[in-house]
């Protein structure tokens, strides 16, 4: 959607979505007042949204914050008003970006975190030494602007794989059609979800494990028909236990496992070894919203550029 | 936007935009009819939209043609239908998923080209040996549905540079602003474009290299006061010279180049050696639209996930 | 060094070192006999080395097993010798070409392992879902010829980080030096370590757990005065308590976090906010090896495209 | 090679090969006297050996040249000695660090070097706008030491295909073998070559154009009965045609295109349409030597952690 009509150039040009920002700011937060240090490791990338205009027409700077300055801006937040979480670390610099400077209508803050666990030496939790834990990487998008404050959680990379309990029949079949049906077959993708909120007043750590506990609980358990039928389920599971939840987005590939063909050597293969392809791949997405959801604006409009 | 409502089910969970295909099936087709082969090298995937609610909420596959067919489709339409430019390849696969398979409400195609220059040998160029360009990503993406059909081009990871032309100075400030003004410095970027068009009667390769030289034209000539200023110089360049397009959009990282500071060893550097930095980068995008273009509908809805 | 020495051609150009072999198969080994499976997520590389100067110099195959024949008994005998370990597996395959298949002198077997953990479901590990851990990859590397068998254990990106008990000060200083002596700073690497051992009776798995331990402890329990020294320390208690290893190999990027200057804004940065840099990073190197440690002849010399 | 006796420890454990740089720090260095700038990017690691025992096992830094003066050192030689060439800028660093750093016995650089074209505006190169070519990546790795300089030129990420004129028959079979012959396939592979001189008093520029062309010319007309010889060959090109280079090594993945089975729907497939393959890949590895080329000694040890 067109959202703010740029002045007219010749031809009748108009100047139509955009935004700038500072994208990916590495920043390590420690908290260190107790000898049990604590360790937040995100990747920060905000964007504004407002009158422009002259920025591009014209190549006037004077309504434009540099992107340096939001860079610097992130950094002192992080001690001033810490890292927590990042849902409520990205409200921050959103709030502050709309309701302190001036010309800015909108603001878009895109974070990743990666966790760590603590490092065990001789049977006990390390003080101030971790691991990075590598397993998915949670996300946030905080959207302020004129029309409220939308917040979106969200995880990926999140690599799950199943042996059994996934069946693939019955489909739909034309001339290109070679498939052979399974009833046994291993699924596997890399998970992204995105969960919007339909409030920020949210326990926002403790939202986070529930929806990983939820989603990994319905791949695990459904006997699957498709990779399909398992988003609908992890969906629905978590809109129906987290009421601060209003709408799921997921998107998940289907890893393929091949079955290695080793009869040929005289070996059976009964589902034990298998070949796991790179490309291609299934790709499905879904959302699922809640009927009483919120509008979601702007909520979803992407800005970043996180690697 | 809420596209097809999904069936009710506890809770009034509805599913919303959802779609599922196969992606990066990587194919390479060459022509050899004549001594002097010919060669495409793309990745593509493709999407396909209907009433997938069945698969969705109860794991009937009746209507879902499988992703393992569509990969096929492609490889089968490669030879049967030739792959003369993407976007005409993905218009061939499109119009068949939606035209020939009956539940299929739409398609989405994307498509990538990797561009290979042939060898020189003794002066001469060779029949059947190519060097992978290496250079820019030609993109396209294809939509075909009950409402028409719609047709982005496109190109990313071209890295442009200049080393001179290039201020920035005049902008706002606030309490965390710290950056200096310049007046001189290297602009480098590596930049996504996407342009839409307003028909599919279009010479795709002409178009294709026409808009790549005017926006390389502008990002060298422009004395620019701003990476948004050369953004928009680069979209309204195409939008007045290219009568079938109607819609840019940009995505440009300010990769930043940083004076290394050599005078601390007695050297002066005078805009001479630059530390390129990796993160964070400046991130500045926008959308330039003709004010008589036709709606986008579901053009710009993204599918793929391609890497 | 030359260790074949290849027919002579016009120039007395000679063939050194070769090999040849099939690079990555990417092989999954589902144990399922019990209600409880097991998951082995392998990556294999095979290279073989012998008397090849005849397909290099004239494209005689007549001794050269295919690359894709290696891959076959790759995962042949992912059933028929089983995965328990990646060690144990590399000796069966390095074992299988240097004695099985006439031509071939040496084999070079590489291999890296992706660790899963269970899916927890209300509590209890689900029996046949997994989450891909995510966090170092495990290698190993085989080595059989006609010298005997060499084993190679690893792992690489071992993300470490301890937030202070590093110091690094007293160095030596010339005219291009500007860096300031610290005594506390975050230390932190991705650590990539290898050890060879001198035997092939070895339980790996305990091995490997128990090297990983003593590695961590060693990081985070050292009063760093430089990552050098903590190489050394993590070298030494791994030789001092695992009498099977003689030699460690250890490669540390010095991953540098930098105290973000806040002050600028009136916020005081006690070692609490950082920017984490991608590059440039330091980058330390050692080798630790036993004083009576056998000839490692062609343990160390790799073969494959591991990415 | 066990190079420097470290000071007994306990058990007698020995600090074996070690080295420490500062790697890849990302160097752009523009000249602009005249109006037409050139431009030379590229990526600098630089490691250095010598009498670190004490940093390793007590932790004394007297001795050790930081990393980040490393660092500043090459930042400052881009100006005050200047990028002409990858190899001499190199052995410029080298030479500096061993002459002019007292305890350094060694110095290891190694670079990589990323083309940039011209932007053609209106029919003709601009003066200081470039597009960053993106093909293959040119390589250096210098070492001096106290048994003299040693100079290895190289090139990676070369991606070459050829769609006809290359063959593979007459193999070894053994009871896992299915491979097919072929006399007709494509080749494709991403090649990586370094080079030994045998001198420093060289033209640097011509030489490389020159192997580029030489092996791109090989590779293209030879009419190849495995990649194995088709390296043979470039190897062989490069010593017969350069005196100064007495020795070449070659690594070269064997990038499967696989023909795409679409005779099941009625299509024939002449080897026109291709599925290129990620994983696995061939690997095929040579080294090329004359047989009076002078000792390497410390050539082929690398340092860095390029990516």
């Amino acid at each position: 959607p067109i959202q703010s009509a740029g002045r007219l150039r010749s031809m009748a040009i108009i100047l139509g979505d955009h935004q700038y920002g500072k994208a990916e700011s590495r920043l390590v937060r420690i908290y260190r007042d107790q000898p049990r240090h604590e360790i937040h490791d995100i990747n920060v990338s905000t964007a504004l949204r407002g009158p422009w205009d002259a920025a591009y027409l014209e190549g006037d700077q004077s309504n434009v914050l540099p992107t340096d300055t939001q860079k610097n801006t992130a950094y002192a937040f992080a001690k001033s008003k810490g890292v927590e979480s990042i849902e409520s670390f990205g409200l921050d610099l959103a709030r502050h970006f709309v309701g302190d400077v001036d010309p800015v209508e909108g603001a878009r803050i895109e974070i990743e975190e990666y966790a760590w666990e603590r490092a065990i030496v001789d049977g006990s939790e390390h003080d101030h030494t971790w691991l990075r834990k590598g397993q998915e990487v949670r996300t946030a998008a905080i959207t302020v602007d004129q029309t409220g404050e939308y917040v979106i959680g969200g995880l990926k990379d999140l690599v799950l794989l199943k042996s059994t309990g996934s069946e693939f029949f019955g489909f739909l079949k034309d001339e290109f059609t070679t498939l052979p049906e399974t009833h046994d077959r291993v699924m596997a993708t890399a998970l992204e979800a995105k969960w919007r909120f339909s409030t920020t007043d949210v326990d926002w750590e403790a939202v986070y494990v529930e929806v990983k506990k939820l989603m990994v609980k319905e791949f695990a358990t459904l006997q699957s028909l498709a990779l399909q039928q398992t988003l609908w389920h992890m969906g629905t599971a978590v809109l129906e236990a987290i009421p601060s939840i209003c709408e799921v987005r997921l998107k998940a590939p289907n890893k393929h496992h091949f079955d290695y063909d080793i009869g040929r050597f005289g070996i059976e293969n009964k589902g034990e070894v298998f070949w796991a392809a790179d490309r291609p791949y299934g790709l499905i997405e879904a959302a699922l919203i809640r009927d009483d959801a919120p509008p979601a604006n702007e909520a979803w409009r992407a800005a970043a550029g996180l690697a």
